[in-house]
């Protein structure tokens, strides 16, 4: 199991980022990072797990929510310093943990671009589960 | 234009990430950086321009094969460390400066993991162009 890990360019933090993917209809539900061990386990697993940065550990992604992923394909890329994985992802389909299907739910009016020096996002989406719900503390 | 700059969170050197989306079929092509005069560059000219962390400068995407990159979608992620763009891929539609037309064209066997210690990889799709042809320098 070594290879890979010898293969891939960890940052001077080892981590490297990871673009995960929905298996089925190509949606970009989230972009986060594991380091050799996560990925390690991710293969070995075949459930997602990342090292969250904010809590300094590893981070099997739905361990709290039961929205796990269960991993589908597992990419690496040109410069082999970032990862896409497409993922089954569990639950009511929501990858972000604010409740929405995808981390990506703010989007730019580029309409607005160059008529104004305000720029304008919209939310697109609609919320598939409450965290204050899932999470015992808030999000 | 100062908002989405201020809204943004860059890394400790100025930088953050970037997934380039297809914006017909979903296919993740690249991950880039920007930093904040690359995602002012790049609403306002509608062109996709990133920061080249190799040549330490800014970066055009395509501006020496001629395979720019059309902006149709600008959004960013729930922690607003991250972005993600939906884009027309110009040109042959190869994004890679490889020749492929994403930079993930290296798909790990999940099949044998488990089974062996050897990690395959698999090269998928096929070269949209020659590096050697598109490039003066070798690639």
């Amino acid at each position: 199991m070594n290879k890979i890990i010898d293969i891939l360019k960890f940052d001077n933090k080892g981590l490297i980022p990871v673009v995960v993917q929905d298996y089925k209809d190509n949606t970009v539900l989230m972009v986060a990072y594991m380091n050799s061990e996560a990925v390690d386990k991710t293969l070995k697993t075949g459930i997602a797990t990342y090292w969250s940065r904010s809590r300094s550990k590893l981070w099997v992604k739905g361990e709290q929510s039961g929205n796990i992923q269960k991993l589908k394909e597992f990419y690496y890329d040109c410069d082999k310093d970032c990862l896409l994985i497409k993922v089954t992802q569990v639950g009511v389909g929501a990858a972000c943990h604010t409740g929405y299907r995808s981390c990506f739910f703010s989007k730019i009016n580029l309409e607005l671009i160059n008529k104004t020096e305000n720029i304008l996002s919209e939310c697109i989406g609609k919320k598939l589960f409450d965290p204050d719900q899932v999470y015992k503390k808030s999000c």
